[in-house]
């Protein structure tokens, strides 16, 4: 607020009604509205199919689990529960988490090097509070995610896409992008990547890969931050082990609870190198104490007496079903489009005609009761206008076939609009340095 | 990494086993491990008596008022407990909050305005991201809450201490301060303020002055982070209404369930002015999505399904209790001491003699036994070796005399060897620039 003219009152209004609009910090201006957060309130009403979004079918998890794991976390673990922890996170629970990794070939870790946090969106904070200067560079997949890129965005990062192909990051892309940033003078920080059942796209790494951008990256001292809250829900085969299992020095590893059991508890956790895992304990204590007791416990209690594996075999076989009733309705509804086939998850990626733009194109889908994820937001530098994501976690497959013949009257009627007065005038100009199709493309 | 040696292990060793370490950004040399966090390690042994740390005494809260809040929010709220919410918060919750604020005077709210976070330690970091640049000003108390100090260090932020007497901030330094930032080029960003029951003096700011430093931020345009975590936690009369009553505008009110319900819960809030609370809301969603719907159901069920109003007096008694339990036994065995005499929250601040050194006590402290958190840590400038903080609000008053006795029998130990050897050689050279004496002292 300047000093000139202190009281909001007297502000002048115009530019900004926000009277401290001044003292903001520069990162601040890197703050805005993401197109998911828009699409929850709109989505959110029950007349609308959500194929938006992205939450996970938590009525798949039966009451009875949560109750007893609560029950017996309050018999036997009551006023610790009830209490602050340490910034670490809870030993019991971060010798469980080793559990759950060595399903992903994670192997030989010590639960010393787990730092539980406030779901995984947490740890993305946390480690480009760490590692980011304002400036200094991000790689990540094309596209990428939109939470990830919002939160890269806040700390004033330079985020850079790598190609992508049917298995991956692309090697040349990736190399080239590294030789690009040292010739600018700059630092790769880290590279972001999301290998098992990406978001958005639904596109898996393959195993060969994972060996070769680990290798790239040890090489050229590049560290890997290696987010997978989806690889334990794959549909038919596994996904190939976790990066972190090649390669315990130069990988940050990123679990997290929400899938598999419940958002609502807001646990991740990280697996780190011994220096950087000492900083993130600081980082967490600095942002929030220690994460919730209650909710480690609860987890905990959880892991401890049910047979959770099962659970996941669960939420597995409802995914798939799903994903089987959206691709179905694809077929029927519209053939003429091209998609990802996603072997786990929660996403697919849709190639739209170049000629569709699939944020001007929402609201007119919302009106014919069906949302979806705009291609936009899943980039840092403003393609994706012919993309969309769909998610078939969260609705019944009947409304999935639903939304998906909505979807596609939404697009036919556009498509005969722009063949009737041609294509839309204001819709920003592609950037055809990269390709935009997806990888893995039907 | 440095690119010539990317391999950790071909490495040099010496300066820093982390091979990461010149990847890190320059705010993370501002993280560093606080002294409560050694104490909290050293401490958690049963047969030492904690009179650091400044845990809340949970074991007053009935089990049955938790379990029966559990049960409600599974039966009547489960698959949204179970899945994400917004990243404001539970709209439910932040109702309940307003009725919360009203018993301090806040009152013409609105639910629109409130923020929930995961305890307010998360607020001091969102509010902190949100306007401080590096090199920016924050004026607070002197000394101040540690967990704020860390906060504001891990963001590079010149904090300044502004000087304290029998009715909170001085108004004479307060204007001074303000003063010299400018004279230096500079802003102040924000004055954060604990009013209530302050940690770590137990101080409280006097109704005059609560309105003479809101007039006069409000004439400087200097925004106010009030934190108040303890308001609630009276003795004998009322703490003053809140500063955020007197004006809406200018004021940024924290508040947290951790001390009135549950620290284990994580959940805290913030009612922001209009611009402030998008902005905020938009922070906490880059930070961790949105807070634990789990958590905010259980505290919201908590609310509306028991006498809160009765179970904070069953706290506040018991705090009372303690708190005349330390002042007698500091009476009876350390009576050649000063300290403050709280009238609510957790903490008792003391003067010890200029030759003793709280930090290098601590030592043969905690071999006696008995842990306290020395004054250090609460001040930006190196101050505070002859202070330490007492917290009564964890041990059963029995265990407080007991701690007490071992306090005064180090203490006097300690004197007595200076007596016979001289002072400490290496403590550091206090900066006499202030009056060292905290305010209020006994």
């Amino acid at each position: 607020m300047p000093v000139s003219s202190p009281d909001p009152a007297t502000q002048p209004g115009g530019r900004n009604l926000d009277p401290w609009y001044d003292n903001y910090a520069s990162r601040t201006s890197g703050l805005t509205v993401s197109e998911v957060r828009a699409l929850f309130a709109v989505a959110s009403r029950p007349e609308v199919v959500s194929l938006a979004g992205g939450s996970p079918f938590v009525a798949a998890l039966p009451d009875s689990l949560v109750r007893s794991a609560f029950d017996r976390m309050m018999r036997e673990h009551g006023p610790e529960a009830l209490q602050y922890g340490g910034g670490q996170g809870i030993p019991q629970l971060r010798e469980r988490i080793l559990e759950l990794m060595a399903l992903e070939g994670i192997t030989g870790a010590s639960a010393d090097d787990v730092v539980t946090t406030t779901g995984s969106q947490h740890a993305i904070d946390l480690v480009t509070k760490l590692f980011i200067n304002p400036g200094d560079v991000i790689l990540l997949e094309t596209p990428s995610y939109v939470g990830a890129l919002g939160t890269f965005k806040s700390y004033e990062a330079d985020v850079r896409h790598v190609d992508m192909d049917d298995e991956g990051l692309n090697m040349e892309s990736l190399a080239e992008n590294i030789r690009k940033v040292r010739a600018e003078g700059k630092e790769v920080k880290f590279l972001y990547t999301v290998p098992n059942f990406n978001n958005p796209t639904g596109v898996t790494m393959s195993a060969t890969r994972r060996q070769e951008v680990l290798d790239l990256c040890i090489r050229e001292g590049v560290l890997i931050v290696e987010d997978n809250p989806y690889g334990l829900l794959y549909f038919d085969e596994k996904a190939p082990n976790a990066i972190r299992s090649l390669d315990a020095d130069h990988v940050l590893y990123l679990g997290s609870f929400s899938k598999i059991l419940s958002p609502g508890v807001r646990v991740g956790y990280v697996l780190a190198p011994h220096g950087i895992r000492e900083k993130l304990i600081l980082a967490v204590e600095s942002s929030i104490l220690s994460p919730s007791s209650l909710n480690q416990w609860l987890v905990t209690e959880y892991l401890e007496g049910s047979d959770w594996r099962a659970q996941i075999d669960t939420f597995r076989h409802t995914y798939r079903e799903r994903r089987d009733a959206m691709l179905a309705a694809m077929q029927e509804y519209l053939p003429q489009l091209s998609w990802t086939i996603p072997n786990g998850g929660f996403f697919m990626w849709v190639q739209l005609p170049d000629t569709l733009d699939s944020k001007q194109m929402l609201p007119r889908a919302t009106k014919e009761l069906v949302a979806y994820t705009p291609g936009t937001g899943f980039y840092a530098d403003g393609r994706g206008h012919d993309k969309i994501r769909l998610s078939y976690s969260l609705p019944e497959p009947e409304r999935i076939r639903l939304g998906v013949r909505r979807l596609a009257n939404v697009i036919n009627d556009e498509l005969d609009l722009i063949e009737t007065f041609g294509t839309f005038s204001n819709r920003s100009d592609d950037d055809n340095r990269f390709p935009s199709a997806p990888p893995n493309i039907n």
